[in-house]
């Protein structure tokens, strides 16, 4: 059932305990939810956890400096962030349809919990939890602001993506006004640090784009011998997709990632305006306007070819419509 | 003399034609508030003209489509975002002791202007040129709205850096409330494109990063014969000195970059606490607590070590205050 802030203040208002859940493979947007919820409902003298499928990685413990873990028998199950149960991980198994509250901004919730508060136009979580503590009450302090602050910062690229809403940056504003946070430290630690191994992985393939259709189409071949050879762990190379989408011109980014000895999953990306959903779907594939996948088989040379091939066609009918 | 708003906006509705400077070196906050200047003239029906000392990059055309560029004898001479004459490069020797209004934003504004509307609060120029329009009472049109969000998100690095005020995001927010402007776009162009000699720059150095200190001190040096294997534009191999601070767990990034055969320049950056202007001022130099510099002479190794040395005992002084 859709419920509104009142109605989920009252759950929060009324509950003597709670284990809070977020989604696996945690991100700055769920932890932050998670644990703002965890310090609202300690504030209200209530027992609190957060649980997570993942470890939380250690560049989010200055959210969870406050937080202490203790196990006791949850009087309600809260959900912050996560779309869909299966997002629980193990957790889904244990709670999957046992969620009391679930607050989100996903359009695609799929409605799983007995309570759902979510606000598709909110640009993070975090910004529905931030309009529940203004209708609870709550002033924030500095723990929260870090929290609240931190997912909408990651949610959005730090205000850079479509999805950054006026909304985004009048919380960010009232949070300066009233609380004193080094918030340029949290930015830098969000977008600027990385992993030696993170940075050694950009650079490789940045060595190793492949430019075609006059430079409109950029193409990232990633083999199972590079990754080899790269030496960085799964988790270094998410979001390689973004990188051939970097260069000055390009229009459609494409990365091939090898699966096995013929095939090869396939990530599109679209700068301005040309279709990739559109594309992958000439090659079997699909998803959104600007971001959509498929899979090959062949040899690379032939997976290539094919892609060149269906990314001109796109490029063609943007032009021409 | 310094004036306020009030002031500011009876000279530029008294004038009847105005040239505005921007500073040498252009970059989005003065391309942003003096074109935003130029289009507020136009549109109480005053000739107006943006003059640069260098070429305005490409990059910025998006705010300069309504531009017209005409000669005139200007009645008033303005510069924006301009805090010494000396910025004004080829221009100051015509205009330097010339100029009636500067609308600026630097605490170290010079004052060489007759009237100076100055804010060292804001985060940019572009902030100031927005309350000016506030107090004559114009609105933001979609072509405002570009200059005025370019300029403050170029200069706050996309509202990431320390500079990054309140009234900037409550801007940003007003801005994304009136006007349809795709601003995610705007990011993607200042932010994320590079041009493919600049990816590779930043590829090359990054494959040379050397480790000191327990990865507390990232160092990169570039040598004369570096840059010539590198290829990159001067303008190309801006930036550079920022690339050994986003190592995880550096704490101080120099680079090293050779002038001739024995002398380099050092430039030095700090992730948090740790004071590089004490650091360069022991080596000869000086600075900000967080970006400092001097310039050291020997062979490279000789001058790696000197530097380490330095940077050990910087934070080690930074440790046990």
């Amino acid at each position: 059932m859709k419920i509104d802030f009142n109605t989920a203040a009252d759950i929060l208002k009324s509950c003597g305990s709670a284990y809070i859940l977020t989604h696996q493979s945690p991100d700055g947007d769920c932890i932050g939810s998670g644990t703002a919820l965890y310090y609202i409902l300690r504030g209200m003298g209530k027992k609190a956890r957060v649980l997570c499928s993942d470890e939380i990685p250690k560049k989010f413990d200055f959210m969870r400096r406050e937080y202490t873990d203790e196990e006791f028998e949850p009087e309600i199950i809260i959900a912050a962030d996560v779309a869909d149960a299966k997002l629980l991980g193990r957790y889904n198994e244990i709670y999957g349809d046992k969620v009391d509250l679930c607050i989100d901004h996903h359009i695609s919730n799929t409605g799983y919990a007995k309570n759902t508060l979510v606000c598709p136009d909110a640009s993070a979580a975090c910004e529905v939890v931030y309009e529940l503590m203004k209708v609870m009450g709550i002033a924030a302090d500095e723990k929260l602001a870090k929290c609240i602050y931190t997912g909408i910062a990651t949610d959005t690229g730090c205000f850079r993506y479509e999805n950054t809403t006026a909304r985004a940056h009048e919380i960010a504003a009232e949070l300066k006004k009233t609380v004193k946070v080094n918030f340029a430290k949290i930015n830098r630690e969000m977008f600027d640090v990385k992993s030696r191994g993170r940075l050694k992985m950009e650079a490789f393939a940045v060595d190793r784009i492949e430019y075609y259709l006059e430079g409109k189409c950029t193409l990232l071949a990633v083999t199972s011998k590079m990754r080899e050879e790269m030496e960085v762990t799964p988790a270094e190379l998410d979001g390689i997709e973004g990188i051939p989408l970097q260069v000055e011109g390009a229009e459609v980014g494409i990365t091939i990632k090898q699966r096995d000895e013929t095939s090869y999953k396939i990530s599109m990306r679209s700068a301005n305006d040309v279709n990739v959903s559109d594309i992958c779907a000439m090659l079997g594939g699909g998803g959104h306007v600007k971001a959509a996948g498929c899979l090959l088989h062949g040899t690379l040379d032939e997976v290539k070819e094919q892609i060149v091939d269906a990314v001109k066609k796109g490029i063609e009918v943007c032009t021409t419509e």
